[in-house]
Order: C-alpha cells, then structure tokens, then sequence
C-alpha cells in the first residue's frame, strides 16, 4: 500500500472533504473510492480501521476521519 | 489567509495526525498552531469554526476535524 485511499460515500460532507483534500494534496496523490457504489470495498476500507466516512487511509495505515459524514455501517444498509 | 494551519493541543491523536498531514502536503505548506502552548489563537481558531482539535483550516475558510482529540472548550480550561 504506497498511496493515500480517500473513502467517500457521496453525502455532502464527503464531496466538500474531497474537494479540500485534493486542492491540498493534488488529485494524482489520492484514490477516490466511493463506497457507496462501490460495495464491494466496504470490507477492505472497514478492516483499515475506516469507521465513518469520509476518511482518509495513510500510506502508513494511520486512518483519518474527516468531519463526520455518515457511519460505515449506515452505508452498507 | 493563503495557508493552511493544522491546530492542535499536543494530545496523541494530535501529534498522530500531525505526522500524517506534514507527510502528505509537506511542513512548509502548513503553519502548525499549538493552542495548547498558545491559548490567544484560540479565539482565532473558535472564530473559525473549529469545534475540536486537530483541526485544519483550509486557505478556502473550510474547516476539517481530523478524527477526535480534544473539544476546544476543554483546552481553554
């Protein structure tokens, strides 16, 4: 894992986190990954440590929530 | 504003953070207030909309709590 996972689930709160997150760090720097519509990553962004989205998955493993959008729970319903 | 400035307390989730976002945009990108240490930039900081530290303010005026340290009512006490 070499690249920072921005999980997002397309709320409000994620689509203004993304915006912020790549003005600061480029969007060549960040996956964009919407849970969402992507399912079937919910196991693989839940057992980083993603709790709520949107988050951020460090290169190192480090999980960053953002503000707080919706739980990953509430996702898979 | 032109920068952005990571607020924080000195907590572990603080200092955790901080490492994260300095290796994603690089230290000369982001000013790194200790509110803690510095308790006259929390009126700055609270003005701003940050609720809880860490926190980054974004040159654009958004705010961003990253995960949960501490509340800013309690780095005042």
């Amino acid at each position: 894992m070499t690249k920072t996972i921005f999980y997002h689930a397309g709320c409000p709160v994620c689509i203004s986190a993304e915006h912020d997150i790549i003005n600061l760090i480029g969007a060549s720097n960040v996956e964009i990954v919407h849970l969402g519509e992507d399912k079937n990553r919910i196991a693989e962004a839940e057992k980083a440590g993603v709790k709520s989205v949107p988050a951020l998955l460090m290169a190192n493993g480090n999980v960053i929530h953002l503000n707080f959008g919706a739980s990953i729970n509430d996702i898979k319903g």
